[in-house]
């Protein structure tokens, strides 16, 4: 007897696996040129105007960790998956599925960061649902956010724009959202020193687009991390890229808690970090204008993309130790799930 | 020592205590004019064009059932919800929670159901989400779909427009959709029976919006059901309601499991029905209109809008037996949650 097909967890982790489960279920099956360009948001049209949506559903556990909760955390992946897309956000939904017996005094530190995080960046919640669910079915709290923008031009910031020559830039340390919850997950005693940088980038990234006309794409490093946002660039675009190890900027904590994990710092999650390429005539601009905001005062120029041999199999190389690695795709079992 | 006050399921049940988190832990945190109206779906402008905005998460267990599954219902569900704010639905998202171990093919069956509603509807589906939890945080598949529609006229059909005198519709039997849950829940061996109502109700409403121009309010029956539809009606409107038991139409097997199980029929979840609040002139035509499409040949005219004493406590009165029973909104612990 053949067991049956089951979801296993790679299947949302960010990986291989999840691209797969994507492409296979979800593409192939709700096929529409909209749909199909899977960055953060969608361009859709209404009444001959263009305007960006993104959904996302967050379940994290601590619901409250270093540097915010999962509240904080739902407003400020939506709103940074519309700036990712080069628009101001506008409207948000608010679906809440709440476990039986979840604290009420939490719930209300929940609420009230959500609602002081929205306020940060302007965006009105315009409607909401709330389901309570038994604790046999679920444990945890689960938020999903609906966010509508407006596109603040008409340029197009998807990972499919990288071209040859152009700088990477990130906007700041790695990993610490992670590290933040894995630190109290694991018990590894950094709740002190690392926390999550959990916030809304509007303010940051949107003045920089209008003073920019050479900023070519756009991506928040959420789940798969900076080498997933490089791997979608790299393919979407067709072209390979190289990146200093020696200018990622990694806290020490988180270094030396990711080395107590075995984990790479290269993969996990942020939620308040941008990866943004641009032409390298304005690359040095870029980064001076960044650094003044105090949310990319560590930001840095990490590498470059270049033209690749082989369109079908683009390369991402890191240039590490002064020796060149071709790096892969992190599979899902590299990545704990943590948004 | 006081113990801290949780989350209990009736905050999620559709009644008295669902009524009372909404308005005060999400109303007054959020409070703004476009959430305060608590329709099924809020208008919100962009670029002076209005539009509607929906948001449902949706667990049922079991996820498949007779007469549908929670693919199909989370389309329907918020396709229903723009069509009651008087909105032909356009885009839709589509975020997924999917517990580790959850079988694919079932998975399969789900997306394509989800697939097959949408396009009856012509909504397309525009970004989404696919998250994986482990077993220990939750065994149920979670569905979360926001809609975007589009208003067919400038006619407000919220439930605060009902005026004395106006009769009340329902289009059809209700219940159905939690008898046939809780007929394999409860193993009452219904199966073949009694089929969940779930349905896309665009086409059987919208036509009638466009040729009947004295419709006041719509709404569909979902969670809190006919009665929770009702209250809300004579609260938002400040009038009283007086409707018919005998004109009420319940299938007979879903009449005798509600008596099984100590349910009333009227408080029950539809997935495929609505109440239709309009002036007495055109209500007998909107009655014939309706018949003409299967999913409404059961719709009957229940009862009637009128005036009341008291704006501050508006009455809903039954009429059953030749006696006029005063009615009360029904509390959480009276309404299994199903949606």
């Amino acid at each position: 007897m053949i067991a049956s097909k089951i979801v296993t967890l790679d299947y949302g982790e960010g990986g291989l696996k999840t691209q797969e489960f994507i492409f296979q279920e979800i593409l192939k099956r709700f096929n529409n040129p909209i749909l199909a360009k899977l960055d953060d948001g969608s361009v859709i049209d209404i009444h001959h105007k263009k305007f960006v949506i993104t959904t996302d559903s967050f379940i994290v556990d601590p619901p409250i960790f270093p540097g915010g909760n999962i509240g904080k955390l739902a407003v400020t992946g939506t709103v940074n998956d519309l700036v990712a897309c080069g628009s101001k956000p506008i409207y948000l939904t608010l679906s809440l599925i709440i476990p039986e017996g979840f604290s009420f005094s939490n719930l209300e530190i929940i609420l009230d960061s959500l609602n002081e995080t929205a306020k940060l960046s302007n965006i009105i919640i315009v409607c909401g649902d709330t389901k309570v669910v038994p604790q046999r079915d679920s444990s945890v709290l689960c938020v999903n956010t609906t966010g509508l923008g407006e596109p603040i031009n008409k340029n197009d910031y998807s990972t499919h724009n990288a071209k040859p020559g152009d700088k990477i830039i990130i906007t700041g340390e790695v990993a610490n959202h992670s590290l933040a919850i894995l630190s109290i997950r694991e018990g590894l005693g950094f709740e002190n020193k690392i926390f999550s940088d959990c916030s809304n980038l509007d303010d940051l990234i949107l003045p920089l687009l209008k003073r920019f006309d050479k900023i070519n794409c756009l991506r928040d490093p959420t789940r798969g991390g900076l080498l997933g946002v490089l791997f979608d660039i790299i393919e979407n675009s067709k072209v390979n890229a190289i990146i200093n190890f020696g200018k990622i900027p990694v806290q020490k904590e988180v270094n030396f808690g990711c080395e107590m994990l075995g984990l790479d710092p290269l993969s996990l999650v942020n939620e308040g970090k941008m990866v943004i390429v641009v032409n390298k005539e304005q690359a040095d601009d870029v980064l001076i204008e960044l650094k003044k905001n105090i949310k990319a005062e560590k930001a840095a120029i990490i590498g470059e993309i270049q033209e690749t041999r082989n369109v079908d199999l683009p390369q991402l190389i890191l240039k590490k130790d002064e020796k060149n690695l071709l790096l892969k795709r992190p599979t899902g079992r590299t990545i704990p799930r943590l948004c």
